[in-house]
């Protein structure tokens, strides 16, 4: 294993634990997953269009072999902690913290939540065992449980040894990340030392991408500008909210650098200062910490941002000390070589911090792994 | 006047010319203008939740001294060519390249759209032979004309002699700006070298800013995030539409530094290559112009994004040779400080490229003015 100063973490790293696949097999709305005849693997169904082309197959009773299927596939890649390993070390990725993907338990049922949860973040804090000093995780909160099974479940994610954070969508309780009825578990987190991974799932409503999207652009829009602007807007709304001032010990961690929140922040910063409804509200006063300062003093972004000019904006928004590399993995797996290879979100994402920030630099080796290991204490014995 | 080399351009800098003043007072529904007693400017409504609040102050006939007004106050900063001299020579501004606001003449009848977008285009040449040398214009086509009186509509404004372009919406004939459809009066525009400013107005559906945005924060989400995001998905889709291969003499400048393409384009190009769909299709083949050729060879960027952050993301991805500084003027009045006096829509953009580039800099001359100078052509008697 690499020394200390030159290791490699991925900070955003997904699995679908066998319990959570089965629950997504047992369910006949999105997000579902669905076996097709002749098909080598099931499909994982999560956006409206994808459940209407389903509604035509099943209707048509047609098959792998007849058509189309919606989806992705689920491949090993998904669920498979060995797969999870193959690809950390084809990929010289020391440590991994690993964390429940989209939609996580956001569809679960109010009286189920709290014990699904338990047993998705038991299954995590087992994974990690199995690998020591690899694996760490970010638990899964049951947001539809009641408030108390809310607090409890933070309670006994935090008692869990590898655990480092909680990774959390933007719907919250139903009505976004603003609603202030979150204070309490924003407070409960920070006061643990868990950090808030900040994931998108919900995108933006599908008319935004037009008539041909669908049939035409395969997920490309929904994915590469649904997916950062939900990111943006749900930390807009925190931020407008007064949540970060509420919570100044709260700290997050946002997918994607950001989503779009390094290159919009002067153009939120312009709107803000000359916005009749704040000025007169007093909301604008010369005590009011910025959306620049909160970047710098309460926001990390990982790296997953393809592109040296992305990632640029990110470090010179949040500092070089806030970044951490990332891969999205298993999804945007190679489709044009093969998935046990080299896959361009390892190789595209790294390359961005080298050229950003030099081979070997510091900066580089702090992006890479460093910022991960001292910001979330990935140490075993820790 | 300052030499060539240090001249000022605002390439975005919007009037709202006195015959559409008139045509917004008369109408009944968004976008329109409308007078309260008891207030000193008219106000000027154009988003749906303002509309709300117009429609229950009408019920309640209420005045501006009960109670909050909708909407914006329209200055004698929007309609008045002497103010935007004043706002020019206050802020050392050389040329402005003005143009009609939003939402243009998106909402004007089919009988009347050809004639009511030749008037408003002659009362632009008229003002720029009002101050020969300081002004130059972005057209306004009538979209919502017959595709023959639209062609011909092009065709008028390359003879007026002020004339650099056009000023887009992302609507186009009601479907997007990819729409086929669109294609003949691309190809007309790029034939007679008329660049298309492309700008936002619709911003994103009002239910993704929350329950708690209309009443809290202001005008901040729909401006600050909506509209970059409406531009961003308006030259997504003309890209993944081909349509920039289509008409590759077109000319596009993106309002807002492109809204977040600079920033997003990594993550597009990965969505891309990653898609099932678009590989299945062929569409991914090694003859593909990626986002970031076509980002240098067929768009300009505006530098309105207010930091140096942003705009040195957005110089990264076009090129220091395809950045032109405007203002935005005469939205964002300053509303702590004397609006005859300075703005900070133009302090900010301007010390970010200073900032970002070195004051004195060839290339902040080049992006504060140069640039634009030369790609369109600047001279009275050109």
């Amino acid at each position: 294993m690499a020394s200390s100063g030159s290791r490699v973490v991925d900070i955003h790293a997904h699995m679908y634990p066998p319990a959570y696949v089965g629950l997504l097999e047992s369910r006949q709305t999105i997000p579902l997953i669905r076996r097709f005849a002749g098909a080598k693997d099931p499909r994982y169904i999560i956006l409206p269009a994808e459940a209407e082309s389903l509604e035509k197959i099943n209707q048509a009773g047609a098959t792998a072999t007849t058509t189309q299927l919606p989806g992705r596939p689920v491949t090993t890649h998904y669920s498979s902690l060995q797969q999870k390993i193959h690809f950390m070390d084809t990929h010289k990725i020391d440590i991994s913290v690993i964390s429940l993907a989209n939609p996580w338990l956001d569809f679960v049922a109010e009286a189920e939540a709290a014990e699904t949860a338990r047993s998705v973040n038991r299954e995590f804090e087992s994974m990690c065992l199995e690998h020591p000093g690899r694996l760490f995780f970010f638990a899964t909160l049951p947001l539809s449980a009641p408030a108390e099974e809310l607090l409890a479940a933070i309670d006994f994610v935090r008692g869990l040894k590898h655990c480092r954070g909680v990774i959390l969508g933007t719907s919250g309780l139903g009505q976004g990340l603003d609603d202030l009825r979150l204070i309490p578990v924003f407070k409960a987190l920070a006061k643990n030392g868990l950090m808030i991974f900040l994931h998108p799932h919900y995108g933006l409503p599908s008319e935004v991408w037009g008539p041909r999207a669908t049939e035409e652009y395969g997920h490309v829009l929904p994915l590469a500008l649904g997916f950062p602007l939900e990111t943006t807007i749900a930390v807009a709304r925190m931020y407008l909210a007064g949540v970060f001032d509420e919570v100044p010990d709260l700290k997050m961690l946002l997918a994607h650098s950001g989503g779009t929140l390094p290159f919009l922040a002067g153009r939120i910063e312009s709107c803000i200062v000359h916005d009749g409804h704040l000025v007169r509200e007093g909301k604008v006063g010369p005590k009011r910490r910025t959306v620049w300062q909160v970047l710098k003093e309460q926001i990390y972004l990982d790296a997953v941002i393809y592109s040296e000019v992305g990632l640029k904006a990110a470090i010179d928004a949040s500092g070089v000390d806030r970044l951490m590399f990332g891969t999205d993995h298993p999804f945007f797996p190679p489709l044009t070589s093969d998935e046990q290879g080299e896959w361009e979100s390892m190789t595209w994402n790294k390359a961005a911090v080298e050229k950003a920030l030099g081979e070997g630099s510091q900066g580089t080796l702090a992006v890479m792994g460093g910022n991960a290991i001292g910001v979330l204490q990935l140490k075993e014995d820790a």
